[in-house]
């Protein structure tokens, strides 16, 4: 169906039809001038994030509703990367003239699986026609206990420094997809081979946010010294917390978890795995420090692995190599601007 | 300059260099995963827009600062139509290689001079590039005490229709920039002939958001028992409060506020000035209703007229024409997705 045919306000009734609210602080959500919100005891913490077709994401074998999923999933992992947890979105669409109203639903199926698994309301929008290209902004806010927020600020020497999960998958994921997306040009019928790969390709178009870290961190009573979300690859995110806590660090080459999938795909196209595990980005990771004393504690959490530690800020920022030696980290992640 | 030589991080630091905080409730802005927000006392507001270029802007004869100006103030509005106050917001951009990290400054000292005036926090946002056209995308977050915040949905039989300012200014602001964009073309030192039309393109270059009227209203001890702001027509939005307040309306032709200016530039283009007026769009006074015992107080408040009255449902919605007659409201309103 074309999209004209429903137009603005019927095409917002169809994606909105029963939402659901699952959230007390959700006093109202789609149809009016604003959504309004009530949280009397907890601080709140907003992120938003912009996506472009053509930017960052490639529709040729990017599926809508993997797209939705992820939009949503990235700004989640904001809010769970200062310790807090996400409770509302809103979700703003330009759609060009080539999308019908079947490929926005499925879209925004996506969303609302996302919602619906880490329990967040959709509050709000806009949506409007464009001239090219999908156009996906996002905008979440969450909640946290005042005494609990965590800022990537607060990082002190000899901390140690941990993270979630393994590096680099997301980024040989897509180029895997990449690839076989090359290999198809002008192919009918052409069958993708991703066997073997399910791995990284899933954590490429289907990314998790790690509320289950935040989650295990409160149970066992670590509030991080500081934490960000791995979204520019490893090395920008440690150089962002080394310079916003005025320290410095070492991390450890052999300590940098990395999937056997992730390892082979770069070994095919002979590219360095580490350096993939380091400036990849797209992971959604956490990455965060704990005062030293708490190592007996992280070190026994399910899914963290202690890759280092944090130093005077003198000493800068650096890998140890598996031969001892050091190499200054870069932030050589991903630039849309470049 | 261009944006390259800086990179998102480096014109992030330059746009956000400096970046006051008149909020209490701001108590984290740029440069963390999330901004922090606190609101222990009042309910939280939050509207969003997305503005393409080619679509929502022109950039032939918007100045870039203007653009950035309106951007904001725009969602301010719907702050205000919930009998709200503005307090921060977060801007996305998507830049095309075209523009230079000056162009970027342009737009963000009017989003910087918006946010100065209506005392809004500039609290984060997402800066990337865009494969062709500008894209902004602004969501605005208010307060609002409980007991105070007006919807679309309490508008009952009987209430008055009040609407501030006057309608069809930005709308005809609009046609007189299009008419002189076609002139110029292929021209030289072109100077567009704006002589005693002035008024008219600034509403469609640098509308305000009604803070007077909310605070009018408030010192008048009325709390409107409808509210939105009039976006996308008089009449689009009449009907809206009517469907979700399930109740009719009647508004006199003879009552809608229109300007000399806005008179003026329908008869140059041959077009019906009270068309313009119900459908134009972009007007961004309040439209709200009130009950019938308040019709002294209203009727003195200055920038509000009383422009007719709610109705039982079964009535519809319709203006009443200057001979009495009686011509049904649609919604023919700016439609983005048509």
């Amino acid at each position: 169906m074309e999209i004209s045919q429903l137009g603005e306000f019927g095409l917002i009734d169809r994606l909105t039809k029963e939402l659901p609210v699952v959230n007390a602080s959700t006093l109202k959500g789609v149809g009016d001038d604003c959504a309004v919100l009530r949280n009397r005891d907890t601080d709140i913490l907003v992120t938003t994030d912009l996506l472009l077709e053509g930017v960052h994401f490639d529709l040729t074998y990017v599926p809508l509703k993997h797209l939705g999923y992820k939009s949503a999933v990235v700004n989640f992992s904001d809010v769970y990367a200062m310790n807090g947890t996400p409770r509302q979105i809103t979700v703003s669409l330009g759609i060009s003239s080539r999308f019908t109203v079947e490929h926005i639903e499925e879209l925004y199926s996506g969303i609302r699986l996302a919602c619906e698994i880490y329990g967040v309301d959709l509050v709000g929008g806009d949506t409007t026609s464009s001239r090219q290209g999908l156009v996906i902004s996002i905008t979440c806010i969450g909640e946290a206990e005042a005494d609990k927020i965590v800022s990537r600020s607060g990082a002190k020497d000899t901390d140690l420094i941990c993270v979630s999960g393994d590096l680099g998958a997301a980024y040989m994921g897509l180029q895997l997809l990449e690839r076989e997306k090359v290999a198809s040009a002008g192919q009918k019928d052409f069958v993708p081979n991703f066997g073997g790969k399910e791995y990284i390709v899933e954590r490429q178009l289907k990314p998790e946010a790690r509320r289950d870290i935040v989650r295990e961190l409160a149970e066992a009573g670590i509030v991080p010294t500081a934490m960000m979300d791995v979204s520019d690859g490893l090395s920008s995110e440690l150089m962002h917390i080394c310079k916003t806590s005025n320290v410095g660090c070492r991390v450890f080459e052999e300590r940098i978890p990395i999937d056997y999938q992730t390892a082979v795909m770069a070994e095919e196209l002979g590219m360095n795995v580490v350096t993939a595990a380091l400036n990849g980005g797209e992971d959604y990771e956490l990455l965060f420090t704990v005062p030293l004393h708490y190592h007996e504690k992280v070190k026994d959490l399910p899914g963290v692995k202690v890759i280092g530690h944090i130093t005077k800020p003198s000493l800068g920022c650096a890998m140890v190599t598996r031969d001892g030696g050091e190499i200054p980290l870069q932030a050589q992640g991903w630039n849309p601007l470049k």
